[in-house]
């Protein structure tokens, strides 16, 4: 599976961008994710004559350098080996514009990046959906196996993944005036946290309201319906099971939609929470409204307003 | 909720046809429907002068006369109750063009019809969407509270059902050149054997599965992709409780699928099997493999070859 315009003279230093993004998307559990701009994490790749890849700077003193265990390294080796090339010699040094575990796709945007960074320096041979399925292997390791934060870092904009295996994946159309408020409260909370929490088993009534939500969500995107998307922002399965390990999530979600916000749910496995607007006035006042719920539960937070990245990974010489 | 353009003239004798339908389009349980052409029920309504509804013809020896328990007569009294008029007086006599206990959404064309012809001979004062919970109000009486069939059969096309309560339907477009193969065996499954059956739990991921093919199949409405359409219909909560039910059926899909239906499972409840293609001539094969894996398990079967009815239900002075 390489793709048809291989780079024949391809660079010796690179730099690649991937986004940040919310996970599930609400209702979305595992199947969809939104790319988000501002902020993303950036690996550089530098060829080395000796075999191995070496992690020069893993981004983050808490992160490993260990390249068995950092998102980057684990998806370029993913890359190599893909390629039947092994034996490569790569330095990565990577730039975390993420902050780690807080539920804004982080350990995807490394892994995107690193897996990005790889292909660039062997000419680009893989495609795109390569690469989503390269940086899932990193995600497998450091965060489990899904793919709603992998994709949107790779591809950008709205991805649904309707299988892992064979990997299926749909781009969904963005629609116009979306804003998104990202909230980071002071915490960390661990994915596998996040991911022990959520039920094994749900009741049919539940599954079947939220496949419906979901569809409705990738209705809204095709139609532009931004009302529509904010009622199926409805997540009857992992918020619900996640909201007790948040102090101030459901005050900050009533705050936001009490502000107007389309929607409000939690992003990814947290602890981030998004809110959704198609007015960036009201987004400020959104923002400002959860950071003071957040503020009565006892938690500083970050608010960012902004808006879905269409582009996904990026990838320069340097 | 009464419609902006109310006949001050209405008709004293109405007829109205609403068609059958594919209840869940595989993965859909419950939430999505497929109006298709050909086959309806026809319900002729006419004022009377005394109160209350008299079913003279109930369509079929088996359909019970009584107003209380006809779908079309239940359906009628809804759109009467909406009104605040319940001492009108009124006729009806239902053709039934779908099979009884079919799965092809017989019982909620007759609802259609039966809301319809009442809503016309009151000068049209209900919205379509009135006219799907006055419907709604009669299936659940007679097959169980469930919009998938009575939506798509007074909308027509496809429709998705966000919520109940409110009712929240989403009108998909429905993509050029799909054709349905419906097929039904020789053999009547009560609605409520066919919903008994279904588990009550199901695991997460099989709930995300689930979630993921619904939502696939409503970008592939959008997108026209019908190949996405097809690997979608991959129904693993109703399917599979469901197919021990009906002898058969899992032996006519795997024809269906040898002979490249895009997808193929029960429609609605069952018995009736549904699949789709975007090729006539295929249609016709598949049709006929269907109906040969069939008789193989000792049932005869009726084939139709079908497509998706955009129009839903119809209602003119007779």
């Amino acid at each position: 599976m390489r793709s048809s315009s291989v780079d024949p003279q391809p660079p010796s230093r690179v730099e690649a961008y991937a986004p940040g993004s919310v996970g599930n998307v609400g209702p979305g559990l595992d199947i969809l994710g939104l790319a988000v701009a501002g902020l993303g994490d950036t690996v550089t790749g530098e060829r080395r004559a000796v075999a191995g890849i070496v992690v020069e700077d893993p981004g983050h003193p808490d992160l490993p350098t260990e390249p068995s265990r950092h998102a980057a390294a684990i998806a370029a080796e993913a890359v190599f080996r893909r390629l039947g090339l092994e034996r490569q010699g790569l330095v990565l040094r990577v730039r975390k514009g993420l902050p780690l575990a807080g539920g804004q796709g982080g350990s995807a945007a490394s892994a995107a990046a690193g897996a990005g960074a790889a292909n660039a320096l062997l000419g680009s041979p893989l495609t795109r959906r390569d690469l989503v399925e390269a940086a899932m292997e990193a995600e497998t390791v450091v965060a489990g196996r899904h793919a709603d934060n992998v994709a949107p870092a790779v591809l950008g904009g709205l991805v649904l993944v309707r299988a892992l295996e064979p990997l299926d994946l749909v781009c969904l159309p963005v629609p116009d005036g979306l804003h998104v408020v990202l909230v980071r409260p002071d915490m960390a909370l661990r994915t596998a946290l996040g991911r022990a929490a959520l039920p094994a088993w749900v009741s049919r009534e539940i599954a079947l309201h939220q496949a419906a939500q979901v569809a409705a969500i990738v209705a809204a995107a095709y139609s532009g319906d931004l009302a529509l998307l904010g009622r199926a922002i409805d997540d009857r399965i992992a918020e619900p099971a996640r909201a007790p390990l948040l102090p101030g999530f459901l005050e900050a979600k009533r705050a936001a939609l009490a502000e107007g916000a389309l929607g409000c749910s939690i992003s990814g496995s947290g602890p981030s929470a998004f809110a959704f607007t198609d007015d960036l006035t009201r987004a400020d006042r959104i923002g400002q409204a959860m950071k003071e719920a957040y503020r009565r539960s006892g938690l500083g937070c970050e608010v960012r307003i902004t808006e879905p990245d269409r582009e996904g990974l990026r990838v320069r010489a340097v």
